[in-house]
Formats: C-alpha cells, sequence, structure tokens
C-alpha cells in the first residue's frame, strides 16, 4: 500500500482591520477552530492578520507590531496550535528592535517553527518594512516540507523555484491581493493565474489565503485557493468580497511521486543551470531595462 | 505625441505532416502570405514546422534536417520575409555537421538574422536533438527586440525571465503543446496559463503558435493566442484542432512604458537577485528532489 500523507489544508479568508489587534487575534482564533473542526490540520490566515495593512505612518506600524514569536499574537496562535494538535502559518506585523517585517509565522502542535520574511515589497510597504533577510526558507515539519510567500513574492517565479528546489511539498501564500491595472472583468484574478502557472511548473501544492474588505479606501481581492501540484485548483477560488474558509484534503506526497512526468522528464532535474548560471552572471543580473 | 511600436502579430496555427517537407513549406508560404495580406509583419510559426514531429528514428529526423539558415526551407521564408517586408519566428528541425538542434530560426525583411535552438528537450526530443547550445538570445530587430522559446522552454520560467532581463519587448514561442496530464476539461489549456503568467510577470508580450492534427497518433493542442504585457489574451487562443490564423495590432514599445507599477515597483527592477544569488550559490541549484 503506498504511503499515505493526507492533510487537510484551511485558508482562512478574513477582514481584519486595521489597527485592532486584539479584535483581529480573536477573530482569527475562531475562524482557526471553525476550520480545526472540519478537520483541517494545516492552517493558512492573510497577510498581516494581526494588524491590518493601510498604514498612514511608520509610527503607527512600529506601535502596532510585536516580536516573533515572543508577542501576544503568536502566543495565541500557539496556545490553539498546540490544544487543537495544528500547523499554522500566519501573516504577521513583526518587529525585532527596531525593525519591522512583513513576516509569517510557521507554528506547529510544538510549538513555533520559524519565521519568513517578505523578500519583495509592495508600494508604501517600502515606507513600513525592512526587506526580507531571512531567504527562502523551507521549514521541514512532521506532515511534511512547508514554504511561505507573502503576496508580491507571487510575481517572482524565483520565490516558488527557490522553495521547490529545496524540496517544498506546499508553499502557503498569506496575501493581500490589492487589484491589478488590466485585469480582465470576469476572469479569475491574475494573481490566481500566477499561483497556478508556479504549482505546475513547480509540481508542488500552493494553498492562498487572501483577506477582503476595502481598509481606508484600498479594497483588497478575496479569491483565496488551494492548488494542486497539476496546477488546478482543488478548493476555490473563494468569494472576492466575503469571508469564508476555503479548505480540501491533499496528499503531499503525491507532489513528490507525480514529478517524473516521462521515462525522460522531472521538471525540477530538466531545469538547465549551465545556461542560467552563464546568463546570469552577466550584466543581464541587474535587470537594466 | 508618443512614440508608437505599433505591429501587426500573427500565429500561423497550421497541421505540419509528419515527412513532406516540400508540402509542408508550401502550405506555410500560403499561410504567411494570408497573413500578410491581413497586415501582418511579424509571423510565428509552430515548432518544426517544415519536417512534423513524430519521429520514429534519429535517421528519420537526421533525413528531413536541414541546415541553418543555408537549407531550402529557410531559403523560402527569407524569400518571402524579403518580398513581403517580414519578420518571421519559425520552427525548423536543424542539421548541423552530424548534430540536430530543435530550433526556430529569425528572418527579417533583410534575410537571416539568427537561430534560437530548444534549451529544454521533451520526450523522445532526447532521442533524436541536441540540447540548445545558444542560451537565449534576444535579437535586435527593426521593430524591436525579440526572444524566442520552444513548447517545453515554456515550462521553465527561467526562460522568460532571462530573455525579459535582456530586454525582450516580445517572446516568439514556436510550439507543438500536447495534452498534459491533470488538464481540467473546460478550461483553458495549462500551456496557456503559463504564458499568461510569463507575460504579466515580466510585462512583455508573448506569442504563441502552436500546430494542430494527430500525428502517429500523438495529438496537439491547437489553442495559439497572442499576450498583452498584462498576462491577458489580446488575440485566441485559438480552436483545439482547425488550422488557424491569430493576428493582433500591439505596441510593443507600450510594454516599456508599462513596467512601472507605482511609485516604488518595477518588476524586473524588484528582483531580488541578492537573495536568489546566495541561494542558486549552494548544492540546491543541483535541484536534487
Amino acid at each position: 500500500m503506498p504511503v499515505s500523507s493526507l492533510v487537510r489544508v484551511a485558508c482562512i479568508q478574513m477582514e481584519p482591520r486595521i489597527g485592532d489587534v486584539g479584535a483581529n487575534v480573536a477573530h482569527s482564533l475562531s475562524l482557526i477552530e471553525k476550520a480545526a473542526d472540519g478537520g483541517a490540520t494545516l492552517i493558512v490566515l492573510p497577510e498581516l492578520a494581526n494588524t491590518g495593512y493601510v498604514f498612514e505612518t511608520r509610527e503607527e506600524a512600529f506601535a502596532l507590531a510585536e516580536e516573533v514569536p515572543g508577542g501576544p499574537t503568536c502566543a495565541a496562535w500557539i496556545e490553539v496550535a498546540a490544544r487543537r494538535g495544528l500547523h499554522i502559518v500566519a501573516g504577521i506585523t513583526e518587529r525585532e528592535e527596531r525593525s519591522l517585517y512583513n513576516s509569517a509565522v510557521v507554528i506547529g502542535p510544538q510549538g513555533y517553527i520559524g519565521t519568513y520574511r517578505k523578500v519583495h515589497l509592495w508600494g508604501n510597504e517600502h515606507l513600513f518594512f525592512e526587506p526580507g533577510n531571512k531567504g527562502f526558507p523551507v521549514f521541514h515539519t512532521a506532515i511534511g516540507r512547508i514554504g511561505v510567500a507573502i503576496c508580491y513574492d507571487g510575481w517572482f517565479p524565483e520565490t516558488y523555484r527557490l522553495q521547490a528546489l529545496q524540496g517544498a511539498d506546499i508553499i502557503c501564500v498569506s496575501t493581500n491581493w490589492v487589484p491589478i491595472p488590466g485585469q480582465v472583468e470576469g476572469r479569475e484574478a491574475m494573481a490566481n493565474i500566477l499561483a497556478m502557472a508556479a504549482a505546475h511548473s513547480n509540481s508542488m501544492y500552493i494553498a492562498c489565503a487572501d483577506r477582503v474588505g476595502v481598509e481606508r479606501g484600498q479594497p483588497f481581492e478575496g479569491q483565496s485557493l488551494i492548488l494542486s501540484y497539476t496546477g488546478w485548483p482543488v478548493a476555490g477560488p473563494a468569494s472576492r468580497v466575503d469571508e469564508e474558509i476555503v479548505s480540501a484534503e491533499i496528499d503531499l506526497g503525491a507532489a513528490r511521486r507525480a514529478r517524473n512526468w516521462n521515462e525522460f522528464n522531472q521538471v525540477l532535474r530538466d531545469r538547465r543551470t549551465d545556461v542560467y548560471a552563464e546568463m546570469l552572471g552577466s550584466d543581464i543580473r541587474r535587470g537594466a531595462y
């Protein structure tokens, strides 16, 4: 009988309220409990789920940020993870001494596992956050290898590739997708398309938890979804505007097995690093265009 | 008044017949003339358009292959390009001494411009062709910077990124897409999704010319399309089974202008090469998983 690596993943699409950390964390806990009641053991929350997203000043962001994992938000998530036997990936406004990071914390039933700090900052985030300085760590856990990305990271195929090459079974994406110029009405979000392509071309699962609502005039796009290693959704996309839990049972081992596409090809091994290295070594790596 | 860089691009979705080079080239010429009659000045043909795709032996492929640009197929394409004032990107079975390549030739009104040789080989191509040894050249032409990819190259975001970083305005994809495991019926081809993601995340045009038909039991997927730098189709996808010309007028300069997404972000300049380089320099570049 083949070894099974079944996991029920849930993406919690919720609406944080800017600045109301206590209420946001309490709300996240009630949704985490609900997802656990539905059988989920791996739960993904949106970007900056504890604070909201649209800061007006760095001082505001600084006052709301907290230490990871020492702050009260992580403590609450660590408690529920232990009590319900969960793995949680959750976006959090992180402060380390006088530096701020747009981070996602990874927590397991035994406690804090690690932190990812957003590598590619978007828009006004440049005014609040330091660029991520922990690379793209892939966390080895009891249920499999978990990678993390945050929102605009998904516009960089490098984000997914560098984690797939470390053997990630699933990338958990904490995100606050905003409307994109050129989006065709009535079609899936381009953010969904990017994630589909990444799941397929790396043969790995991707679970995206987005927020909803309008905050200080900024609308968010919802449409959270869970993608198979084939690139196609196994759950979602969720509504564009409502809170919702998107959930699916997946076999993390299946991604590893299914990577051999025929007797010649395995997409991660077919990379022509000889060609890439030569080109990346030249001036073009600066992307001057 | 803004400088305009308008070009009408046409992707010729056709059905080559295995081994019948004379008929295939004649057929391509009639479709090229038709596209030119419709105003096209940049024309893309499918992969291995001169020979067909499903070889039974290397000897068969070897006998059908020809020199580039010295062979009769290139001569015919060079002639029509000169007479009609065209740029043509066309898939061709190339022989250089005793080596075979799955290539695409780039031709302009003044003649031969250059050759791209498929970097990522698929399936039985490993039995016939040498892996591409010319990197990912981007050709500077009178109408703009033209990059090239062939079929399975599109499964590697590196293909697109390395050409975008050289300033490509458009990537012409000569392809013979085959059915993919996991494809959801009634949804667009995953090959289309991959190209959409690449166009959007590099902010450049992509024009994919696929073949149709069933050859020695192997079906092909059609669905040729032309994508804006937004990632959304400006023409196609074409039928899955019929020959068809897919055509759109695009402004190559618009891709260059539209890359600044806000006062902080330009996707090609936002790459965190510091992070990538460190990770690519480690053992993971071999993709052992």
